[in-house]
Parts: C-alpha cells; sequence; structure tokens
C-alpha cells in the first residue's frame, strides 16, 4: 500500500500523520508552532521514524508562495508571525525526503479533505471557511483548489459593520475587517472573556458574530456563486452561532439569489464539516496524492 | 471559413454580429431590448439574413439558467425585467438553427473575450465588471468561466458604506448594495443629474463611486485572488473614477496582500476593458467557438 506523510499547519499548533490515508493512519503527533526550524524539524523527525514513504502533502497557513514557476515556491511569504516570513517549507522537507510534496493553504487543504470524505463530496464548487484564532477561507472552483495572484484571504473581507458595535477590531491592517472582529481573539478582546466563557454577554457576542459572518457568507455566495459553504473552527462552537449566520446570510441576500439552495432556510447549504477537527489533515493525504499525479498545489 | 452568430444581450439593447470573429465582421445590428419575442426574434431574423451559420454565442443578462443538466437550461431565471422571467433563450434559436450554441451570462462573456483579444491575455484567474445601468461581474478561473450554484451576482455585495452618504440606495432587493448606490440609476438618483451631467458635483460623486467600488474590488481580492480585474462600463467614464477607485481598492486592503501587481499603485491590476464597448460582442464569438468545441457555456 502507499503510505503517505500529511501535515496540518496551523499558525498554534501542527499536526502531522503518516498512513494510507486518514481512515488508515499509522501514527499521528500534534505538537505547537514554535519558530520554523523546530516546528519543520518534528515533522521530518516523525516521517523518519514512520518511513518510508511515498508522498508527502502540506496543507498550511500562509500566506503562501504556491506559483510553481517562482524561484520562491513553497515558501511563506510576508506574515506577522514571527520568524516565519520567508520559510521555505517544501525545501525543509524536500532535502529530507526524494519524494513528490503536495503543498497549499490549510483552509484549500481542509477543502479537498472535506471534498472526498466529508460536506464537500460530490462538489465542483465549494467553500471552506475556518473561524478561530484567525479567519481563513478557501475552497474549490471547477474541481480545483482555488489559486490565483495569490490565494484567497477570506478572513480580511471588508464588510457592514453592526450599527450598534463601537469595537475598532483588532487587525493590525485593516482593524474592523472580518478577522478584526470576528475570529477568537477578537471576542476575547471585545467582550472580556474567551468564546466559551461568555455566559451571560454569549447571546449578544452571538448576535455580533453572525452579523458579521452573515454578509462575509452572503458576499462569498454573490462574489462565487458557491454551491456550498463549509464553515467550522472553535468559534463555530458558540451556540446558535450556525444557525443565526444562516439567517443573517439569508437576510443579507434578500431573496435576491433564487436558488432551492438558499430559499429552505440554508440548512444544506452553509454547514459544519463533516470531518470536524480532521479536515485539513485529511486534506494532506489528498494533497500528497495529487503530488503523485503530478500535481504541486 | 468558419461563420458566427453572436450575441451581446444587454437589459437596454441587443448588439447581434456575424463574421468569423470580431476583427472580420460580416454584419452587425443593435437595437433596444423590449419584450423577449420581439428582441429574440430580431436577432433571430438578423441570422436568417447573415447565414448560413457554423455556431451561435449568446452572452446576455440574467439571472440565468447554465446547469446544461437541468431542464430549463438555457432560460432566464426569475428577474425583475418585465417579461423575461423563464425565457428560453437557447430554445428560442435552437428552434430556427440547427447548430452549436454556447450561452453564458454577458459579464462571463465579456471576460472571454477580453482573454482572447484583451486586457485578460494570458490571464488564467481574473474578473471582468461593469458598471452602468446595472452592476454585474463575472470572470474566469483556472481558464474558465465562473459558474457555480448560479452564477456570481457581483453586483448585489454588501458594503461598508460612505460614512457621510446619508442616500438609502435603490436596490429593490437590498436597498445598497453594490448596485444601490453605484449604478448608473443611483447616481441620477442620488445626485439629480446623470452621470455625465454632474458639473459641480462631479468630484463628490466620484469620491463616493470610489468608495463603493474600491471595497467591492478590494473584497474580490480577497475572496477570489485574482491577477487582475478589468472594470468597464458607462458609469467609468466619470473623470478621475478609474484612479480613485484603484487608491480605495488599495486603501481598503491596507497592504496586506502583498503581490508586486497590487504594491505599485495598482495600475495593472485594476484596468479599463482593452476592447471599450466590444468585451461582450467579442466573447460571443469565443461562446461560439466553444460551443463547436462541445462546451456549452
Amino acid at each position: 500500500m502507499t503510505r503517505y506523510g500529511s501535515i496540518e499547519g496551523g499558525g498554534t499548533k501542527f499536526v502531522c500523520a503518516v498512513g494510507t490515508g486518514p481512515e488508515d493512519l499509522a501514527a499521528t503527533i500534534t505538537y505547537p508552532t514554535t519558530n520554523p526550524e523546530e516546528t519543520l524539524g518534528r515533522a521530518i523527525a516523525f516521517f523518519h521514524e514512520h518511513g518510508p514513504l511515498d508522498a508527502i502533502g502540506i496543507a498550511t497557513f500562509g500566506p503562501l508562495d504556491l506559483d510553481p514557476s517562482s524561484t520562491t515556491y513553497g515558501h511563506v511569504r510576508r506574515t506577522p508571525k514571527p520568524g516565519w516570513s520567508g520559510t521555505d517549507v517544501i525545501g525543509a522537507f524536500s532535502s529530507s525526503f526524494d519524494v513528490p510534496i503536495g503543498f497549499d493553504t490549510d483552509v484549500n487543504g481542509a477543502a479537498l479533505g472535506e471534498r472526498r470524505w466529508g460536506a464537500g463530496r460530490g462538489l465542483d464548487t465549494f467553500i471552506y471557511i475556518t473561524v478561530g484564532t484567525g479567519i481563513g477561507g478557501g475552497g474549490v472552483i471547477g474541481g480545483e483548489p482555488m489559486h490565483g495572484l495569490i490565494h484567497p484571504e477570506m478572513g480580511h473581507l471588508r464588510l457592514p459593520r453592526h450599527p450598534d458595535d463601537p469595537y475598532a477590531g483588532r487587525c493590525p491592517f485593516h482593524g474592523d475587517c472580518l478577522e478584526g472582529v470576528a475570529s477568537g481573539p477578537a471576542i476575547e478582546d471585545r467582550w472580556g472573556a474567551r468564546s466559551e466563557d461568555l455566559g451571560s454577554k454569549t447571546e449578544r457576542a452571538v448576535e455580533f458574530e453572525a452579523f458579521s459572518l452573515g454578509y462575509a457568507v452572503a458576499d462569498l455566495v454573490l462574489a462565487l456563486s458557491p454551491e456550498r459553504i463549509i464553515i467550522g473552527g472553535g468559534v463555530m462552537h458558540l451556540p446558535g452561532l450556525l444557525e443565526e449566520t444562516r439567517l443573517r446570510m439569508l437576510e443579507a441576500l434578500g431573496g435576491y439569489v433564487d436558488s432551492p439552495a438558499l430559499v429552505d432556510g440554508g440548512e444544506a447549504f452553509l454547514v459544519a464539516p463533516a470531518l470536524g477537527n480532521r479536515s485539513g489533515i485529511s486534506g494532506g493525504f489528498v494533497l500528497a496524492e495529487r503530488a503523485v499525479a503530478g500535481l504541486r498545489r
């Protein structure tokens, strides 16, 4: 059987796995994201220990250089994350393993995982968003992961603000972009408590959160016409948030997009990831497979 | 030589052409859009007069059913435009002409035209927007025109409003969505004069217009990561509007998207259509060619 290495690289933690696929894992490891040398070094050591491998798939936080014709293909682009700007991620692995390496964003990876085994099955055009420490979005269009000038940065969408919310937002680039007002740290900053400890403030926090997320997913419907939007991440565990976001999405669309998927309440349109927190690591296996087929992203 | 019929169907006027391509036209005709029978009937008569044709390409206003597996493929979907909801556009032509028929939105068609002969040459992923009587957007992703659940409706993006602008907007679905505040009729409604007759109000109107358009193109950058955005339509003739929209776009992005295309002032990123008002009719020829190759959209 073909044995792959898969990595889901997040800003907070790295998950690595070895196996024939996400349903047949030989070994997994999870550890905090520190500096690039240590973080990538632990993955390399783990893969050596559990190899040999036939291919590696890496779905990681970015921004990334995903252009195979670029001299810095496989590197992390300029990022506020200390120490990571310019890190040659693919190079770290290709110098240790002479196997095909697939590489894409964490969210495109998660979308590929959901498409194979989860809530994106049978779909050619859909979006995957995660709302947690940061907010990221990617997806599949016409069957292929989304790329372009660079890759989408849906977390930074500029949107209407809730008229009763004076919070200025905390994005260092944009202040009150989506991530600036709706990420986990923004909730903590805005309400003085983490999203799981909001207590009596939960209802109002959910209202504000759903207001922003509802406009975001509505704008993604208008910009891209996805067949479905999968929305995950820790913040989405806030009670009632998914349902409230659907309502705000439908309100923002105002009945204009006349599709059965959007008029029945949107329950089958805006959904949680079927793979829970395993979308990304599953996607790493798809990226490894794609690399074997000659696709580097 | 292969002889094609091309249609650019707009809400205000229809343009039809026959030839081997947009640079070799045998005949063209332009007439106002009235009811479907008369409007499509004139195109059919024109094609009969200048045939025989090898294929027909139709790029038209919508919303459209573009799903080849749908029983209403080729029909206009529910639209506020009187009389047009449910019109079987492809059927009107296929009952008269036994040739392949390509069919897509006016804006996807324009994008295909610009890709072949204009400002989209060499690009795999870009957006085409038109700002006129309505605002529409489409594009090409991974080399193919944008489709999905239905097709994009970029004109109805929900965006932050200029803090000094009390205008409520005129979109019957959304009030102050992009089209509601930034279309030609919205400008006339807001300022009491058509965009070419604004006189001393021009500067302020351009400021408000660029504010909305700047956020719109910024959000499209964040949602889709296009390699370029082509923006045309009558309203874009307002003096200084394109330049001001670029500035507002860069401001809204806040330096976050670290691409050479976006840091040099964006002159090569946000551009006017190279084909002027011939993008759509040129795209009809591409759709005809695609139909011959077996692609129906």
